[in-house]
């Protein structure tokens, strides 16, 4: 890139990270960005709708303590072991930069949420990136040497595959020097939060958000678990970057969201069901799909090439993630969940392309 | 601070900022964070309204290309020479770190927004900070040195003191090999916006922010405007932090809030009046204040302690903002700018302390 004369050294160093598109026209389907196929919860919206009117003149509480509040009896954890950020994508920044940026290189897998090497590059952090096992798991047994912390998704994207809380509790009695960060956010949709261990642990931290299994990506919300400790580095770098980075809206809607338990539970099993029907679906088809604990799943034809597949959906309007690296992954597709409607609908168009 | 084993070294470094205080209970005034005392347009709220509902669980335009169009239009200006963020904080979070992260130390006024240092802290960036005169205004050829960047509000905050735009210009023409930010959150309270400058001047960095004249504190928005150029670094930076920073509601909220001119209009004048009321009667009970371009008035009574005055008015349930450093205006107090009705029953009540 050309010297702008005005720009810090850091903005050239930095590879922004690239979010799945979000266009602009009417789609058939958008399965391309794990959004949840159902609205929010109502109360989420009567929550909204309470709180909009001329309160809006005001500043938010910058430590959003009712929500943490809601957080911590949801969890039943003290209020000082939450903190909430304005999506899970803040929060995560702001774990790499209190918690991660160290004098070693942090490990993650090679095959993972591709925001990680961005946090690197914008904190200046050293990173080792480890290859998962020849089935996509991540084995946690290659991360037990020196670090500067560790942090993976659970379950992992784009693979979806999730780890046992038994084999996360085993990687953390041998990992007590450095941070290990659990990144839950498709905890909801399969895998067990590891959040019981928060208590036991202090050097472990879970994020969540509420972009998925809570249906409110359209608002930022997100938040980290951890022991109060881990929690004042994050209070820390929030107060010297951003007072108030929550606003009165999210707030309200976090808390609604998270009192609905009923409304939780049913959208969340509607979504593993149509998950468990795409994929016996796909089965049959010739798709091979690596075991899914998220609401989209990983998948490759084994005849068909997955660009080709990828560019004959968007003809129809449907809109899948395809990554281009690593090699790996190309020949993948990864499908977000909708409704069981949806994914008949999917079924179909995909059976037309195959024929 | 102990050391906690798990922090990183920034952690200690940083001198987090201290926001107003955010009260629980309900006050007879709230006058201590420089909120409009009127609601947003009724078009902001219908216009949250209107997309209050199933469609929040879709994420929102990363590029918030639609408010960043209105910004445009307002302004006249191309959209690529427009960020917005989440609140005129975070903006200049990104601006510190792209813009003013340099080799040689940045300047800002000795009395200024407290967050300036913070955001250094945070950055590790160096910098000076140059004595306001002895009428405390700030003086921009003390700025005429070789720097990292310049950066200051017009009007000054907490003193409310404007600069003219024809001094700014003086000052950009003679200072080319930096940066200079001009932060204009209470600029619409009777000081000259510099937008006008940043086709000419390809170093102007402007902000602004919507918690103010646009009554949206509790929203959280805020936006550059400068050189594409410029503007460029900033999206680098945020992409590289949250893809997503601006929530739906916030979007639109912001589009409706730049278009109903009138409400703004209105209400903004309302204020500049309720100001200069709020002046005049001061002016009578041996108040000295500084001229005020702002929401705001900096001010000390001749004889009362400031300290004494702002417990007296906390007691009854007024709360304004005073400052315990640096000690050149500890015996100022900065008093938001209500309703002219609320100014009345607030020189009523210190008639009442003062008698």
């Amino acid at each position: 890139m050309n010297k702008r004369k005005y720009w810090s050294d850091l903005v050239y160093q930095l590879t922004p990270y690239t979010p799945g598109e979000q266009p602009k026209d009417r789609l058939l389907l958008k399965l391309n960005t794990n959004e949840n196929p159902y609205g929010p919860s109502p109360l989420v919206i009567d929550a909204i709708n309470n709180v909009t009117g001329d309160n809006l003149r005001l500043y938010p509480d910058p430590e959003s303590d009712l929500l943490k509040q809601a957080l911590a009896d949801y969890y039943n954890i003290p209020k000082s072991f939450v903190f909430v950020g304005n999506g899970s994508d803040e929060v995560l920044a702001f774990i790499f930069q209190s918690l991660l940026k160290k004098n070693l290189p942090i490990l993650f897998p090679d095959i993972t949420y591709s925001f990680y090497p961005t946090y690197c590059s914008l904190y200046g952090i050293q990173y080792d990136t480890i290859s998962l096992d020849k089935n996509f798991n991540i084995n946690l047994d290659d991360y037990l040497y020196e670090n500067g912390g560790v942090i993976f998704p659970n379950p992992n994207a784009p693979t979806a595959i999730p780890k046992s809380l038994f084999d996360i509790e085993q990687f953390l009695k041998r990992n007590q020097n450095s941070v290990a960060v659990i990144d839950e956010a498709y905890v909801d949709f399969g895998a067990e939060s590891a959040v019981k261990l928060i208590k036991k642990y202090d050097n472990l931290v879970i994020t969540q958000s509420f972009s998925k299994s809570r249906s409110l990506a359209g608002l930022r919300l997100g938040c980290a678990l951890a022991h109060e400790e881990l929690i004042q580095a994050l209070v820390r770098v929030k107060n010297s970057f951003n007072s108030y980075s929550v606003d009165r809206l999210g707030q309200e809607a976090g808390i609604a969201a998270i009192k609905d338990s009923s409304y939780f539970l049913k959208t969340r099993n509607a979504i593993i069901e149509a998950r468990e029907f795409l994929v016996q679906e796909l089965s049959k088809m010739n798709f091979k799909i690596l075991p899914s604990a998220a609401n989209f799943i990983f998948t490759k034809h084994n005849k068909v090439d997955a660009e080709e597949l990828f560019n004959k959906l968007r003809d129809v309007g449907i809109l899948v993630r395809h990554f281009n690296k690593p090699k790996r992954i190309t020949r993948y597709l990864r499908i977000t969940i909708g409704t069981t409607e949806e994914m008949k609908q999917l079924v179909l168009i995909l059976k037309k392309i195959l024929e």
